[in-house]
C-alpha cells in the first residue's frame, strides 16, 4: 500500500475538471492545487507559517539544489527536509532530472545516468535513478519524482522515442530501489514530447508500473502554448482516473485553469514567486507591473478582490516605493500576494468544480483578467 | 502643551539608571527603549506586524531619504508615514541633519541651510530648519528631531563651538515654524563634541527651549568607545530629568546597556538589521557569524535562551544554508532574531531597574555575552 493515496471526489459534467484528495503522511491535500516551489529549501522571501496561513498544503523542493548545498546527508542528518525547513505539510521533491539536462555543456548523458558539473562550484557529480530515489530518501520528501529525461523543445521523434523509453527503463530502477519504503512515495512521469502516439506509449508503460501517481514532463519548455493545449487535450486520457495527475513547471492563471478543464490535479512553478521578485503581481484583473508611473500615487490596494495581507495593508503607491528602493519588503509582499493569489484561485477552482460551474467560473475569471 | 510627554517611574539606588514611559498620540513608549529604524519607510526585510509582536512601540525613519524618495507631499497624500508603511505604533524622524552632512563632499552648509545632491540621482536640494519640520510635518511623525549640524570625529574645538551655536539657532527656527501643531513634538538636539564644556553650553541653550525630550547627538561618529562613555558620564546630567534623553545613532547591546547606566532612555541604530543581512546574530552568548564552518551541522537554535520565531523553528545549519544561499528568508529570520534580541534586552533591562538589580543584571549579561 502507498502511503500516498487519492480520492477522486466529483467529475465536472462538461468538462474534464475533476476534484479530489491526495492523502500523504503529512495530511491530506485538495486538488486542483497548486504546490509553491521551495527550491533551496526555502520557498524565495516567505515564511512557512505565512505559506500555512495563505492554505498551502503542499510545497515542492528540488533535489538537484539540495543535493549540491547544503547536501541530502546534512538534511538527513536535521531530521529531514520538513523539520529543516519548518514545514509540517506535505513536501514533493523534484528527481532533479529537468535540473541537470538545463545544464547544456555541463552534462552527459549515458543509460546509467547523468554526469553533470555543479552550477554553484563546476565540482563533477553523477546523477542516476538510485541516486535520485537515496538522495529524495534522505530529504524525506512525502511524494519523490521518478528520474526521467526531459527532451528539450523542439526534439525530434526518434529522439523522443528513445529518451522516453529510457524514462520508463529509469522509472523501474527508481522503482527497484524503492520498495521498502512506507513513508514516501514514488509518482512515474510521462515523456513523448509533442508527439501523441509517444505520450501514449509513455503513459501505457509507466502505468503498468502502477505508481501512485502521474506527472506529464517535457512540457512548458518553450513550446507554443497551443502546443501544450494539444497534448493537455489528450495526455491526461492516458492516466489512470483514480491517480493524481500533475503537470510540471506550470504556474500562471491561464495554463493553470487549462490544465484543470483538462483533467490536471496538481500544477508547480516558480513564476508566481520570480515575477514577484521582479515587482510584478498577478491580480484579478491581470498582471500589474509595479514600478509603472501609473501607479506612484495610486492608493488603492494592488487588488481590490483580494483579502491577503499585502492587500489588506498597503497601497501600490508603497508597493512601488519599496520596489524602486531596493527594499527586501518589496519582494516579501508581492511573493505572499502572489501566491495568495494561486492558492486562493485554487480554492475558488475546487468551489466551481464542486458547484458544477467550472466553465462559468473560468469565464468570468478570464473576462476579469483580460490579457488571455 | 507637548503631544508627547514622559512619566519617569523610577530611578535605579544604585546608577543612573530609570524607567519612564513616553506618551504619544500613538500610544505609549516603556523606557529604555530600543528603536528599530526603517530608513525608506520600511524596517528592512522584516514585516510591521512581525514587529508588533515582539514588542516594538517606536520606530525611526529617516527625513532625508523619505524627501528624496518617495517624497514627503506623496506620503502626506498617503494619509502619512504611519498610514503608507501599516504602523500604528509611534514614529520618530531624524531631522536629516546627519544624513546631508555625511555626503562630504556633495554638500555646502551656510546659515540659511545645506545644499546638496542627491545621493540616488545627483539632484541638487536644498535642507534648512523650516524644510525639515516641514517635511517630518508632512510625513506626520509623532516625536520630529531639529535640524542640527552634527560635526565629524576629530573635529577641533573652535569649529565644534561655531556649530553648536548654529545648531541652537536652528532648533530655534524648527521651534518657530512648530508651535501650532499638536500632534506632532519637537525634541532638541544637543552637540557639542566630545567637550564638557560645550556640550554644557549646548544644553543649557536648548533646555532654555524648553523641548520636551532631548538627544545627544554627534556621538558614535567614529571615536573610540571610552570618549563616548565619557561624554556619556557627563552629558545626561546636563539634560532635565523629567524628560526623554535619546543617545542618537547607537545599538549594540554594550552601548544600550552603558548609556542605560549613565541615565539615557531612547536608542536607535542600524545595527542589528544591517549585521543580519551580513549573516551576523546577536545572542546572549555573543555574536554568531552565521557561514562559519562550525556551524554547518550545528542543529541548535541560533540562542538557546531566546524565543523568538527563528529561534523557535530554525537550528544554526538551516540559518547558515539559507545565508550561504544567498537566500532572502536569511536577511528575514536574522533580522527577525536581532531586534527580537534587542527588543527583549530592553524588557529585561526595565524589569531589572524596577526591580533595582539593574547592575547585577548588566553583569550577568556582560558575564555570558563575554565580549565586552
Amino acid at each position: 500500500m502507498d502511503a500516498v493515496t487519492f480520492e477522486l471526489i466529483k467529475k465536472c459534467s462538461k468538462t474534464k475538471a475533476r476534484l479530489g484528495k491526495i492523502k500523504t503522511p503529512h495530511g491530506y491535500i485538495e486538488t486542483p492545487v497548486f504546490m509553491p516551489v521551495g527550491t533551496q529549501a526555502t520557498v524565495k522571501a516567505i515564511k512557512t507559517e505565512e505559506l500555512k496561513e495563505m492554505g498551502a498544503q503542499i510545497i515542492l523542493s528540488n533535489t538537484y539544489h539540495l543535493y549540491l548545498r547544503p547536501g541530502h546527508e546534512l538534511i538527513q542528518e536535521a531530521g529531514g527536509l520538513h523539520k529543516f525547513m519548518n514545514w509540517d505539510g506535505s513536501i514533493l521533491t523534484d528527481s532533479g532530472g529537468f535540473q541537470v539536462f538545463s545544464l547544456g555543456d555541463l552534462r552527459k548523458i549515458t543509460e546509467e545516468g547523468v554526469t553533470f558539473r555543479s552550477h554553484i562550484d563546476g565540482s563533477k557529480h553523477f546523477l542516476s535513478p538510485e541516486k535520485a530515489i537515496e538522495i529524495q530518501g534522505a530529504l524525506g520528501s512525502d511524494i519523490m519524482m521518478a528520474f526521467d529525461e526531459c527532451p528539450p523543445y523542439p526534439a525530434d521523434r526518434e529522439y523522443v522515442k528513445a529518451s522516453l523509453e529510457r524514462t520508463t527503463r529509469w522509472a523501474k530502477r527508481c522503482k527497484d530501489v524503492h520498495n521498502k519504503n512506507e513513508k514516501q512515495s514514488i509518482f512515474g512521469i510521462i515523456q513523448g514530447g509533442m508527439y501523441k502516439d509517444l505520450r501514449y506509449e509513455s503513459a501505457c508503460q509507466l502505468v503498468e508500473m502502477d505508481f501512485p501517481g502521474y506527472a506529464l514532463g517535457g512540457l512548458s519548455v518553450g513550446e507554443p502554448k497551443e502546443i501544450m493545449y494539444e497534448v493537455l487535450d489528450y495526455a491526461p486520457d492516458f492516466m489512470p482516473a483514480h491517480k493524481p495527475r500533475y503537470l510540471m513547471g506550470v504556474g500562471s492563471p491561464d495554463y493553470l485553469l487549462e490544465g484543470v478543464e483538462r483533467g490536471i490535479d496538481m500544477f508547480d512553478c516558480v513564476l508566481p514567486t520570480r515575477i514577484a521578485r521582479n515587482g510584478t503581481a498577478m491580480t484579478s484583473k491581470g498582471r500589474v507591473v509595479i514600478k509603472n508611473a501609473a501607479y506612484e500615487r495610486d492608493f488603492s490596494p494592488l487588488d481590490s478582490e483580494c483579502d491577503c495581507y499585502t492587500c489588506r495593508n498597503y497601497s501600490r503607491a508603497y508597493l512601488r516605493h519599496l520596489f524602486k528602493a531596493n527594499e527586501i519588503l518589496s519582494s516579501m509582499l508581492l511573493t505572499h500576494h502572489n501566491l495568495h493569489f494561486l492558492i486562493s484561485l485554487m480554492k475558488k477552482t475546487r468551489k466551481a468544480i464542486e458547484e458544477d460551474r467550472f466553465s462559468e467560473f473560468k469565464k468570468s475569471f478570464y473576462d476579469a483578467y483580460g490579457e488571455i
